[in-house]
């Protein structure tokens, strides 16, 4: 079966494939809001539909939340299945916005046409260059080039409740060869990438108690304990003058970059001057001597997320507070253990406690790094693929963030998966006035033809 | 003039006394709630006429908030002012309340009769005590015992704006030869007290704004610079290891406790594990080495009342701060120049600034520490007349806390000032259910009319 031939008939259809993706985009999925819920079930209706008419026995999937959408469809080859979310975020401020966020605008820029509105990269937009793909190849040759399973989900964007329990109860009919995961982006603008690997996260809150009432700074000032004293202190102490974390054991099972993956990211040519000068600084702030790009996507990291104590209205009180608190992440990579952290954490900040200051702790998630093993054959498939389409090779980087879902399809269903997508680092998701460039949906469909016909190539 | 005789009149007179302050306790005077603004000039207004009646020639005065009452009367002697408040603090949380906070009553306790209601100890009750002490004397004597001015204010609760204009404005007619305030309490339950010296008071308020807006954790986590963290490291880097603050000539003009009056104050016999107990603290957590009374009383102190940054609402979000801020007072002792401190403090912390963060700073109110000089006749006098009054002998103590007034009299009209109250440490100022013991009441109006006739003898 040739590409080039659908290669044409994507080309040909964009401007039906763009009026498709704008349909979609004036749903509004928002699936953090109750007054949403109906607009979110729409959104899922919608798909569905779509999906029938490429052939796939698709269907709604009710969840104690938002629904799931599921179809399969093609035979033979790997059965790869493919995963993206139909939901979107909230759109205030609302006045921010150069178009109403839910009726979608194709625009000319000084980078090129863009599709701007709610969900356009994040992630409707990013899920239908794969629906896309397949029509293409559906209208060429009257089939998909192998075993294709889709699952979009509508709760991504409000913490994904039902999606594990979902994947637990549907676990057989989830399982497929790879998992193809499209909602991250390219590294810059023309280097499309495979994320291998995720930091993990560990989130702990602690609470310091001193004096059991706010007291009055005059009365007991200078001979009371004050917990937010305490609580400097301890957030102080975390990390030492060069910027290691301190916390004994934390870097049990941190790996050293791979000479090889140091090559490669060094290749992206990172400028952290450029990336951190948008936000308004100018200076790695991370461990002395690491890459910039190590210090996000392959250190280890503990961040205040949040921090309160006493007065922090308008104006001044002199209060001696009773309780301090914080909120404190961790950033995890390699094997790093995130049960034995948080307990070397807790018993670390434990032992710093003075006479009269008690300390509690809440966890708030522990997720472990992720890894994908690029030595499956379908990694270099893809990337290869990928290549092909974009100026730039493909390169496998690290994500400083957290994906749940990958790790999802591993520990869940035992399925390496791939994380491939065609964002821009200025696509603006979450945020007004989101876009995604037509570039990034024309050869994102394309892209996905050229792996699907890869992956199919024995 | 006999004392006597006085005595024995304050003693048949207390219940029409009692009746009268429960009048004036009726008036809902809460000086910083805009509602209540009739109600404060009715206090006013109720006090002038009181006054009247004893032959002050008493007046409301405008100002531009709530009235100050103003009055003269008697001839000879030292010319004394006595100051007090009629305003009173809101009365929220209502339902906490055993009676009605405008409604007075006369209780049985275990501990003796109480007069409870809002501002029966502050101020309303022992303002009433100096006026009953002259209508005492007036009624044996048909005159007073010298020259006597009254001051009361009625902002005293929201700050007292205008009391250093009216101040100034009416200096001549304010200044005395020596000032009386009637709004602090005893030593335990029986021992009358002068306060020598009270703590200045320093506010600092700092923000340190690192990047530009609030960052996603996983994407800049590890690389940028997190002025949570540094917010930190300031507030931990205040204090050494034995408590002392280490800002560069913080200690400049911090005098030495005198033998003398340390000596008085050990008498006193401070019990700080009581004194900690009722807050649910046991240690003293100041300088190393020093007397728990002494680092209430005659230390300076560096206090965070305040700390915020990110996050800190219910749950966690994974942000990485823009801006992490403080509130900080210093609590200063002896000379110690507030304006220099500033200027210290804020060099250290600037000087603290990493790569990529800035700090700002807002000053919150820059007064010095109090002090009287006892050299004056009249402290002795008025000592002696509180011993013989109470079952223990007077003291001449300090304050951990800032009473601006006593500042005011000095800076402003050049007058020391005595500041001599009979409330308790339960009295519950500034909460539900306050109540003045009808013992501080009954004693606090003999223990005037023993101080004017002590002041009166040549």
């Amino acid at each position: 079966m040739t590409l080039d031939a659908v290669l044409s008939q994507i080309d040909s259809d964009l401007d039906a494939a763009t009026e498709r993706l704008k349909a979609l985009l004036r749903i509004q999925s928002i699936s953090t809001d109750p007054h949403y819920k109906n607009h979110c079930d729409a959104a899922a209706d919608w798909l569905v539909a779509d999906l029938q008419d490429l052939g796939f026995d698709a269907s709604k999937r009710p969840t104690p939340g938002h629904p799931m959408v599921v179809g399969h469809a093609g035979d033979g080859g790997p059965h790869v299945l493919f995963y993206g979310h139909y939901d979107v975020q909230p759109v205030d401020p609302l006045e921010l916005w150069t178009n109403d966020p839910f009726d979608p605008q194709i625009e000319d820029t000084p980078k090129g046409k863009v599709i701007r509105g709610r969900g356009s990269s994040d992630d409707k937009g990013q899920l239908m260059t794969f629906v896309e793909a397949c029509r293409a190849w559906k209208a060429v040759h009257g089939t998909l080039p192998g075993k294709i399973s889709i699952f979009f989900e509508g709760e991504e964007e409000s913490g994904s409740p039902s999606l594990v329990p979902f994947m637990e109860e549907n676990a057989e009919e989830l399982t497929a060869d790879i998992a193809l995961i499209c909602d991250t982006g390219l590294y810059g603008d023309s280097t499309p990438t495979i994320i291998t690997q995720l930091r993990g996260l560990l989130g702990e809150e602690l609470t310091i108690t001193g004096p059991d009432k706010d007291l009055h700074s005059g009365m007991y000032g200078g001979l009371a304990m004050n917990p937010a004293r305490v609580l400097a202190k301890v957030i102080a102490s975390l990390h030492d003058d060069e910027g290691r974390i301190t916390i004994p054991g934390f870097y049990d099972g941190v790996p050293e970059l791979s000479n090889e993956l140091a090559a490669s990211w060094d290749d992206l040519g990172f400028d952290h001057k450029e990336f951190l000068g948008e936000v308004g600084l100018s200076e790695p702030a991370g461990e002395l001597g690491r890459r910039p790009l190590e210090m996000i996507w392959a250190r280890p990291t503990c961040e205040v997320n949040g921090m309160n104590a006493g007065y922090t209205g308008e104006g001044f009180k002199t209060v001696l507070p009773s309780i301090a608190s914080a909120k404190i992440s961790f950033r995890l990579v390699g094997m790093q253990d995130p049960h034995a952290i948080r307990e070397s954490f807790r018993k670390m900040v434990t032992d710093m406690m003075p006479a009269d200051c008690s300390v509690s702790f809440e966890g708030h998630g522990a997720g472990p790094a992720g890894h994908m093993s690029t030595d499956n054959p379908a990694f270099a498939k893809a990337a290869s693929a990928l290549s092909d389409e974009w100026p730039n090779a493909a390169a496998y980087v690290g994500c400083g963030g957290s994906i749940p879902i990958a790790g999802h399809f591993k520990t869940v269903l035992g399925m390496d998966a791939m994380l491939i997508g065609f964002g821009k680092d200025d696509d603006a998701i979450h945020s007004p006035n989101e876009k995604y460039d037509l570039e990034s949906f024309h050869k994102g469909i394309r892209s996905w033809a050229r792996i699907l016909h890869a992956l199919s190539q024995g």
